[in-house]
């Protein structure tokens, strides 16, 4: 891994992996369309020497082909990760997910970068039978357009890997949590209780069971995996999941925010199982596989939200920057 | 079901199914773009009253919508059924099966149309760690461009289901064989007879295991599930294998083609436990869930593979209109 090729690199996770390679004195090359991403969290990659950003889109393959050049190792993070909307906009999830990944792997053949790890998702297991769910778990039935258009990815990218011998990892999140959070549940209620503290509605019943994982302990997985799992033989794909081994409901989560803020509002649920069509009231994934490979999460998930509300305390700007 | 959309309508197992349906009274109308469809496999439905041809692609979003107009159950079975050369053009996996899909969902929301069976494959279980395969084995890696492409379909059918209310069925095939079969290994094997009855090349080592279906059962097994197993709750998608509860070396294969041709060519092996890069050696899918609905094949492995071949010496004409 010396020169390394990032989608979505202006993204909460993406730049956070910047940041992190440039520490290692890794070379990055940085690629986004900017759709979602903010040009503040690459202000301080911007001024390393090792680092350069490339605007440009992912449906556009010879633009991609181009800016891949040289790089020796792609994480692609890039991708319409608005979950809860897909039924509003199909197209979006086809295009920016499944279109997307194709020219990625295309233009890594293209240049013969034959290793590539991809943000993939827990909700992939659709409505889990098995839980906490391990990376074999029975065959699920997707549930929403998100889960569908990342197991076209990890589909693709395992064929591509098979295909055309390419060393592949596909790590399957839950949601991630920290500095540059700017998309989940705690922006949403944070975001509320800015505009009115005295009243906080929660999608579903409140029930709803999720899993957190810390930033920094996500890009130590992805790097401690992809640095020293690496295989020679077949299967060329390894899938790690990635969470902690524990999860939280929603309810839990809420009064650990309104306690950190000081706040008691008035709740006001929209009631069901469900936050939305498709949404999972229960993701937790067994990490023993990713765990046994020597890693282990430092964060808890109470902590993740704490250090996650002080980052947007500290940065009412993406209140802003996101709403357009 | 009473006018039903056919995609890949002149294919194999959609003209087959065409016929099906007319005979039944069941109103048709059959799409194709005719990239590998055969018009001769029309000729008697086109003398129906109740069938509709309409030649058009998948890509093309507005023509099929307007296509779909009036029905109310689509079978989309429409694909570029190329396992083998998957890694020779990749795009179009991409374009023929994943995009083509997408459109017939995005199709059929605007005409509201709640119905749709989907042709998969066994394939989508990469080289499966259960054999027989059941449905909800252990979450497959996917091997091939072609599983990857049908896993897509499926996850995308499934993600529909649940997102706008569709009554999803999905069928994993093994290899089907029988009256109208253009593509696959009797089609091959047969071809090189005709060319050279000295000598046969036959891909990987000859002890590759696999399930065959005949046409007729298949059909059969369509129409059972599709009219009698709806279900109004969630999942909105079901899924079932579709095969026959044995299974056939390609050895023996060639040896019943061999006998009946009354030949005794000299085999010579490519070698390796795969035919080709993705080759899964070992293809036998669990098929309990489908019979507990009360549907059995008729026809064993051996008869279908006689009953195709009969077919193909009386139909030559369909290696001319496959070269092109």
């Amino acid at each position: 891994m010396k020169r390394v090729f990032i989608t979505g690199a202006a993204g909460f996770i993406g730049s956070s992996l910047v940041d992190r390679l440039l520490s290692k004195s890794i070379e990055v090359v940085g690629w986004d369309n900017f759709s979602t991403g903010q040009r503040r969290f690459l202000e301080s990659a911007l001024k390393h020497p090792n680092f350069t950003l490339i605007e440009g889109d992912n449906l556009d393959l010879p633009a991609l082909t181009q800016a891949m050049k040289g790089c020796d190792f792609i994480f692609h993070l890039a991708a319409n990760a608005d979950v809860r909307f897909g039924t509003n906009h199909p197209r979006k999830d086809l295009e920016q997910n499944t279109i997307a990944t194709f020219n990625i792997l295309e233009a890594a053949r293209t240049n013969k970068i034959l290793s590539i790890a991809f943000s993939s998702t827990g909700s992939v297991y659709g409505e889990a039978k098995v839980i906490p769910t391990p990376e074999d778990a029975p065959f699920p039935i997707q549930t929403s357009l998100y889960g569908a258009s990342k197991i076209t990815g990890e589909g693709l990218i395992s064929a591509y890997g098979e295909g055309f011998g390419m060393h592949c990892y596909i790590f399957r999140f839950v949601s991630i949590l920290g500095e540059r959070y700017t998309h989940g549940h705690i922006f949403d209620f944070y975001k509320q209780l800015l505009e009115n503290p005295s009243q906080l509605k929660i999608l579903g019943d409140g029930t709803q069971k999720k899993s957190y994982l810390y930033i920094q302990d996500c890009l130590d997985a992805m790097l401690h995996v992809t640095t020293s799992a690496r295989t020679e033989q077949t299967p060329h794909t390894q899938i790690f999941n990635l969470g902690t081994p524990e999860y939280v409901e929603v309810n839990t989560s809420v009064a650990t925010i309104c306690k950190a803020l000081n706040l008691t509002p008035q709740l006001i649920y929209s009631g069901g199982k469900r936050g939305w069509i498709g949404d999972n009231p229960f993701i937790f994934l067994d990490t023993k596989k990713v765990t046994s490979t020597g890693w282990t999460p430092r964060c808890d998930i109470k902590t993740g939200i704490i250090k996650t509300l002080t980052w947007l305390q500290k940065n009412p700007w993406v209140y802003d920057a996101r709403s357009h």
